[in-house]
């Protein structure tokens, strides 16, 4: 590449915008991760000032969103940039909409820990979500190391583990269904705690999303609404291939 | 604006570009319109047959997702386009997510239809769906069309139908918990029904997401995660303002 001085030190420039963009999105996976963390065990102990936290920790999210978006809009404006460096920008726009709505799941989670608290042997219901939970945050987390790694087989992996909370959830919904056929008056309750499963599984599927943005950083192919099998051939072929841009 | 013959033919085959790229976006709305409404229809009439052709117009609205956001990211390396024009390509490659899974709902009601379309009695549980769907379907309509005609007042106008959604959506869950409490066996059932009316909600605020961004792009003004007197202010607001860029 033929370079000037001057173009040395835009592209040097450039290059900590980008840095403090990568950051900033990794600051508010940070705080999702937290929220999600937090939610389940407020859930999960029936801790109603910890899910007041969770609900409180979603204003710094929705405004790091707004930030991010902002900042995109303004880089791409203002240094033109190339198809690769596009392409990280329009990912971070695509992925913050999902860590933003993984934020929003998380407080829907710590919702029926408020929800709930006064109950006694309720605690025997949140408890089938722990396992669950504590698999999507560990899910979360690995999605969020993937990407600050840019590590596409990692992402791949990661990709699989949603068919496994697929499954788990599947026997926590049996379960809880099992509770409301044997205790009717408990549905209310109970459905509480299904709408909890119901957001894990959706973090789930929004990890899933952001995993597929890393592929897509990396290998430079759109491996969305693909099959299993194509995704992991995809992120674990020739790291060269489609880097091209 | 000072234009030479040569910036105005770029210009134009810029705004041919830009206007391409609109219509993807409304015919993959059109696309998602009808494959909500025929989900509806389906799993009020326990059509089978309609529910499979809802999923299968999915492959269509994924590969027009894909085509959109390929679109966008061409014509900003291509024109690098001002911040205006920016702003519609960011708003159309973040509202197409939400298209994208208003679609996916769609097909979630559908396949209730698959599971229950065996069952008899179930139509009394199915109709109570009936004017939710229809309600939601009108919103999602008029979304579009309101996108279509970069109205920010219409925008602002369904922007508070989700309120009543979400009203409806309790209103729908009260009686399906009765049906629940009164027979347990029907549990199962019921809740699929239950899916699909949450499916519904769903879309409702897919919906408000994609009306906010209408009037972002009308306004220049980022109402996300704003109070709802707030959003009507600035939506009716000067339509001068904060235009430039």
């Amino acid at each position: 590449m033929d370079m000037t001085n001057l173009d040395k030190h835009i592209s040097s420039q450039f290059n900590e915008e980008l840095e403090r963009l990568r950051t900033m999105f990794l600051t508010m996976g940070g705080i999702v991760e937290e929220q999600l963390s937090n939610a389940i065990k407020a859930a999960v102990d029936s801790d109603s000032k910890l899910a007041h936290e969770v609900m409180a920790a979603g204003v710094k999210v929705n405004t790091l969103e707004k930030r991010i978006d902002a900042e995109c809009n303004r880089i791409i404006v203002r240094r033109q940039p190339t198809a690769g460096d596009l392409r990280l920008m329009h990912v971070i726009l695509k992925a913050v909409s999902d860590l933003e709505r993984v934020g929003d799941e998380a407080e829907r989670i710590a919702a029926v820990a408020m929800d709930t608290f006064s109950g006694t042997q309720q605690t025997n219901l949140l408890s089938s979500l722990e396992s669950m939970g504590r698999h999507v945050l560990t899910v979360l987390h690995d999605t969020l190391d993937a990407f600050s790694r840019m590590d596409s087989e990692t992402a791949a992996t990661i990709h699989l583990e949603d068919k496994k909370i697929d499954r788990e959830y599947e026997s926590v919904m049996r379960l809880l269904m099992t509770y409301m056929m044997e205790d009717p008056r408990s549905i209310p309750k109970v459905l509480n705690v299904v709408w909890a499963a119901r957001s894990l599984e959706r973090i789930g599927d929004r990890c899933q999303n952001i995993t597929e943005f890393v592929i897509f950083l990396v290998k430079g192919i759109d491996v969305r609404h693909t099959d299993f099998k194509q995704v992991h051939e995809e992120a674990r072929g020739n790291k060269q291939k489609g880097l091209e841009g």
